[in-house]
């Protein structure tokens, strides 16, 4: 359980590193609607991230779905600045147009996992997780399926 | 196998598909490097698609994958404008980090693979195409390995 001043922190953090070190969310508009115990929530607007179409462009969903992964490792891996996560694999099945706002949301682990995937950082100094990520569609059942696997590195301390 | 004249109004007809109708694309600066009868080759500058190491972000990555993907299928299924396609699953892994322009680069598929996607499409109105994309290394081995699967609908005549 992270407390109401960790996630504001982490909010923060996320935002900054994205603005600051990663033109193509900035290109893309991403913005963090929800950070909580239970999800990670990202959103970017349509219009510079539409196809030839006018619905949403494949490459934008795998975006924001691996920074929506990303995010949740990041946050699963300790307070911010202790490692860095790179992206392993990232697999994607589109099952209908998104016609409007992209939404991605990743449930945060459960706890186990969580101690689980620390454990290995700290022993090891490298932790695999594995982050599936729904994109929003226009009722219950997701417009897209998005997993991921992600490696947090320990930063030297 | 295709005339020199093809190519060039596929080159034409791709580059203005993207540029006019992916703001994204043109976000990331994507570039037709090469086509022709064995390759589609896409290229794009690092500066706009890095992530926060100075690296080439994973999301610029599929999205230049997704792109030379799509544009394999389009070139397959036969003259511009005769249909659209769509990218139904995308699968991507990331083997070593991209520290320069960014290189996607899909081949055309068999003869006989052309041929079979060719006759759904007239017969069914829509075909399948599984293209795989290799993003370049500094070496031989590729730095990141990508297959999709894209769905090619006829327009209507």
């Amino acid at each position: 359980m992270y407390t109401a001043s960790e996630l504001a922190s982490w909010r923060q953090a996320l935002a900054r590193l994205w603005v600051d070190s990663i033109p193509l969310a900035a290109a893309m508009g991403v913005k963090i609607r929800r950070l909580d115990n239970d999800v990670l929530q990202l959103a970017a607007p349509l219009a510079p991230n539409r196809n030839h179409m006018g619905s949403a462009f494949g490459g934008s969903l795998q975006g924001l779905a691996t920074l929506a992964g990303w995010g949740v490792t990041l946050v699963s891996a300790g307070p911010p600045e202790s490692c860095h996560v790179v992206v392993r694999e990232a697999q994607m099945r589109f099952l209908i147009p998104v016609n409007g706002e992209l939404i991605a949301e990743a449930s945060m682990p459960p706890a186990a996992a969580v101690a689980t995937f620390r454990m290995g950082l700290q022993e090891r100094g490298r932790a695999r997780l594995t982050v599936p990520v729904a994109i929003r569609g226009p009722s219950e059942a997701p417009a897209a399926r998005f997993i991921g696997e992600f490696v947090a590195f320990a930063r030297e301390s």
